[in-house]
């Protein structure tokens, strides 16, 4: 902060310029502007403003880059690593009022929405218009689309449909200092100079503020095919996977792995599932869930039962489900999102995205297994995730003690991370809880790299300082 | 080029550190070195060194950098807008030694391939591996892959794999001082820090040079289906693209737009193709080239037909044909491919590549078709295009004038594509030949905000200079 000026002048000047109903300061201020869902303690920003247009968002970012007055964008709040949450000396901006479809373009295939509005909103919109937004994740009644962008965020159907990234044609953002750059593309090719909006998209509000976005609307499934499939080895995981892209082509929409003691834990634990596999008493090496997203309901049912056929008559799957109607889907998928009940039955639990080479997961879960019951004997440690994109989440818990041991086990997962050549941040971002490990996953010439960007659009490092780097 | 040193400076320590071998230079420097194939005229580099590996590149960058000599990549030489000409003052710095595929993932489904091969023996090795590189454009046997990158090629199958862009998971640059940033991600899903390689990917090797990449591979196609589809008018031709979408769904690999012109052109001159259309002796409004690249021949079909049968039995599509053999795939495709001819015919020829909103794509053809014809009477234009994708190329000529009336053509295109929001480049690129015309696709912001990105990475100017910018 410029130390020739008081806190209050840089609140005050916001409320003359956005008026009060924009500005929320002491009592004023909302709780839920305090946190993000990191399980960071709250902090009480110093104001928060809350623009309902990009000029208003514009000329809050002028007046705090004139008064030298950090300023962090928040969208839905949704983030798990801290790239939200303000300190009492920084503005929060609040894209909360800036919400509403502003146009779908049938022809082209397009949404233009402003960065406040929730993605469950466009998710509805584009249905409505008789087309599918493929972005899809639990968060989505809450989290805000200009947020899904600013950490690119992932899903479940990443494998088809790309990140968040992928589904963006043009973006309007607010730079630093106040400058608006308003590159609405709607074209999917546009090779006229460098592709700005790759810029802004996942690096967490460092670099402008996203006010506007265009995406790439798809056309709606005709039909959703779901199968568990129960195998022998990470081997045969890879098989299956193989199979799964040569044979599903691009319909092929969801590999989800499940390891021994995370299915289990679901099977016990997931509330709505149901185990749909006969003779499963002895537990399998690996259980995975396979998605495809078809075309033609008619066709796509035997093909897709064709398909997993050969594989059990191959030995390949020796134990298979497939959905037959869309309470199955939703029952096979239960099991999947089991992990959302580690959070109440142990509130203080570690959770990990990370990413790895896709052909030598099995190994680090090996020895990431053996290395935590070394160091905490008694722990437990739950291993699931997207595996056809890289993308491993894994789920730790020490029973019986009041703090886990949090440094400790970091340390070891992400000690293998950097061994195995894998991501420290696969689809969550790097936030301030993982700042400390990104020099796991990335170079120093890298980061070095991102430094030069950083000092290049926002020299006095005003823009959610502290975040990613 | 610092001032205080003699040319030759540069050449002999480009010589000492490369060796003799790696530096061509007068009399040794090989013709091909002096142009791209933009037309332009011929232009002859102070130098050209030839690195064969990345330690090389990085050692050429530096000493050019020391020297304050300007440096100009070279790939393939393929390129069409002139950004692969070096000056007199300007070194040239060919990838064409940096050859070679270095490894193929099947779990991860990656290759990784060294920047100066070409793009058809990435295509060979991707086969062999029994994958499939969708990137296809004419110049395949010729181009490299990392020209590919940095000009961000697009092709005939973006409606279905996207741009070069979205098939890159990982890149090592070169930066314009010589530092490498090796980020040869294989990974899907990798959200730690800024995602580096959207910089330099279609940055026409303004930014950094790139050495090594890596792909991301895709299932080989089990099916080829294509059928050419004649329709009355414009409105139909956005109805079959919006069946083809929803009917199709991700199997849908082209959609090639013929207008009449284009079509009395390809019928004529095409030395391979044949006209499949029954009863086509009165023109139809519009012609369209449909592509599915499906999963399983069998079942393809039949769905295929049954689609196409529905349109013609509605009336969107009163006459088609559906190629029956490789052989009838290949004609059909001759017609779309008659593009090539307008070059042998007329030498002269003006050509454009550019980008238009998809609903308003017939609206600009109508306008430009008759402000070319009021401008010059008796020129002849010819519309054909990537609709799917929003892009449209446009061949313009004058008969009987020893030079074509270029500036003027210019501004009559450039000017109809400003006004309908469109781009100057859908996926061509900009180098010099469209530097001129940035302005009438990006906004002032936009062009400041690339002129920092520029800066911040290249600060003394030496890397592809007056390219983009």
């Amino acid at each position: 902060m410029n130390p020739t000026l008081a806190p209050s002048a840089v609140i005050e000047a916001l409320r003359a310029e956005l008026g009060p109903q924009a500005v929320r300061a002491g009592a004023d201020l909302p709780v839920r502007h305090h946190n993000d869902a990191s399980g960071l303690p709250a902090s009480v920003p110093l104001v928060v403003v809350r623009p309902a247009d990009t000029a208003g968002v514009a000329a809050a970012m002028r007046i705090c880059h004139a008064h030298g007055v950090a300023v962090v964008p928040q969208g839905g709040l949704t983030g798990l690593c801290g790239g939200a949450r303000a300190a009492p000396d920084q503005v929060a901006l609040s894209l909360e009022r800036l919400v509403g479809i502003e146009e779908i373009d049938p022809a082209a295939a397009t949404l233009t929405v402003r960065a406040g509005t929730p993605l469950e909103t466009v998710q509805q919109a584009a249905a409505d218009a008789g087309f599918f937004c493929p972005l899809d994740l639990g968060a989505r009644g809450s989290c805000a689309i200009g947020g899904n962008l600013a950490t690119n965020a992932g899903g479940n159907r990443v494998i088809r449909y790309g990140m968040a990234r992928e589904m963006v044609l043009g973006l309007e953002v607010v730079l630093p200092d106040g400058g608006v750059v308003t590159s609405l593309n709607k074209m999917i090719k546009n090779n006229a100079g460098f592709d700005l909006k790759h810029l802004f998209i996942g690096s967490e509000g460092t670099l402008g503020i996203i006010t506007r976005v265009v995406l790439r609307l798809y056309p709606k499934p005709a039909s959703t095919l779901v199968a568990l499939c129960a195998v022998n080895g990470y081997d045969d995981v890879l098989t299956l996977l193989a199979s799964a892209r040569q044979n599903l082509g691009p319909l092929l929409s969801a590999f989800e792995v499940m390891w021994p003691e995370f299915w289990q834990f679901a099977n016990t634990h997931a509330p709505r599932a149901r185990n749909p596999l006969a003779d499963d008493a002895t537990p399998y090496g690996a259980y995975v869930l396979v998605e495809a997203l078809g075309t033609d309901e008619a066709m796509d049912t035997p093909r897709f039962e064709a398909w997993l056929g050969q594989l059990l008559e191959d030995g390949v799957v020796p134990n298979a489900a497939i959905a037959q109607s869309l309470a199955d889907a939703r029952a096979f998928w239960a099991l999947r999102d089991a992990s959302g009940e580690f959070h109440p039955l142990w509130p203080g639990h570690l959770a990990y995205d990370v990413g790895l080479p896709v052909a030598r997961m099995e190994d680090c879960v090996i020895r990431c297994r053996a290395a935590l019951a070394e160091a905490f004997p008694g722990i437990d440690s739950f291993y699931y995730g997207h595996i056809g994109d890289g993308n491993l989440h894994l789920i730790v818990h020490l029973p019986g003690v009041p703090k886990q041991p949090k440094d400790a086990v970091n340390a070891i997962v992400y000690g293998l991370v950097r061994e195995f050549g894998g991501t420290v941040s696969a689809e969550h971002g790097i936030g301030t809880l993982k700042r400390p490990w990104l020099g796991h996953a990335r170079s120093p010439e890298e980061i070095a790299l991102m430094r030069v960007i950083k000092n290049a659009l926002d020299p006095l490092g005003l823009l959610n300082p502290g975040k990613v780097l």
